[in-house]
């Protein structure tokens, strides 16, 4: 296998603590893959500004003038000409087009702060917190041409416990994500995830049950 | 506080299986409640033979000939008869009507095999695995005018793994149905439980979590 079939394009428009939880797992020999660029649409993204000093391949791409089918061509002709393989959208604030989906089918990822298909869109704890939950978690799915609505590759469910707030909540599940993106990367990368309808089957997962890890 | 105030009435409409879990915890001491009686709409369901069995006052209430509010009215009348404090759903198979919430406001619990608000209704773990999450589970709420809509009390995550089925995801949501439903039931008899809007708070819960039980 090339190398280049293990690289990754990150999209982000804000803190990128995805994006750098994926790096730490790269640096640390826990999922093996190279970061091959980082995209942004927002010129002021603290994950822009992590990427640069950690001497990635950092672009910010104006979405200003564009329309978003143009603006998704640009960033696909930007992924390919860096050989991306899979692509990570690590709080990525814009919608990506059908035509986006289609150049990248089931190799674009996402990160979602609920157990999908409950609460998706923005404020994805505040719902849970306002709708009372009891247990939550996160979600990596493959991106289709909906909202949040792709199939699911790993999910982890987070306790919600008396007195949490939306950030004490928040962070909870974070800390959960920075595990659960690295592991979908890594069956993404590793040809493991057969896409069935809606069903992800990972080939050769281990029987355990996810909500206890 | 009298013994009446912990008399469960339990309603049923096939094999009571969580009739059964209850009856098994109240036995072992592990719940402190009576169950005062037990009522089903269908005279052959599994359940009801297993409540008479057992020496429980077990009532078969056919809904032939009545409206669906006439019906409760009837049912509400046994249950105040032989003053119940809390019903408990299970596995009843009837849309109860806003006249019976409202006799027994925040005093109807009913369990779910989903973390609701995903895959509310009939055939939920169906739904799941169609759907194609990595978690699902089970909830007990308390019963509102909708269907699976009111304030939830505790859920319990439950993996899903490569391979389930149907009966195989139901199998080991059950087992955890088993053990939620009791520990609801002992929170809302022991007045522990505080609904804020949507929200149920509970008092003095242990900050574990429950993803992890």
């Amino acid at each position: 296998m090339t190398k280049s079939a293990r690289r990754l394009g990150i999209l982000l428009s804000g803190r990128g603590s995805n994006f750098w939880a994926i790096h730490e797992s790269v640096q640390q020999g826990m999922l093996d893959a190279e970061i091959g660029c980082v995209i942004s649409d927002k010129e002021s993204a603290a994950g822009l500004a992590l990427a640069r000093n950690a001497d990635y391949d950092a672009l910010y791409l104006s979405p200003q003038g564009w329309d978003r089918e143009a603006y998704d061509r640009r960033v696909v002709g930007e992924l390919r000409n860096r050989n991306i393989a899979l692509v990570c959208l690590a709080g990525f604030m814009r919608i990506i087009t059908p035509y986006f989906v289609r150049e990248f089918r089931h190799r674009i990822l996402n990160i979602h702060p609920s157990l999908l298909p409950s609460f998706p869109g923005l404020d994805a704890q505040k719902k849970a917190l306002d709708y009372g939950v009891k247990v939550t978690g996160c979600t990596v799915h493959f991106v289709d041409e909906g909202v949040d609505s792709g199939p699911i590759i790993v999910q982890a469910a987070v306790a919600v416990l008396m007195g949490d707030t939306v950030e004490s909540l928040s962070a909870r599940i974070l800390q959960q994500e920075h595990i659960l993106y690295s592991q979908a990367i890594g069956y993404a990368l590793d040809g493991r995830c057969r896409v069935e309808g809606r069903r992800v089957l990972i080939a050769n997962e281990a029987e355990t049950d996810l909500s206890k890890t």
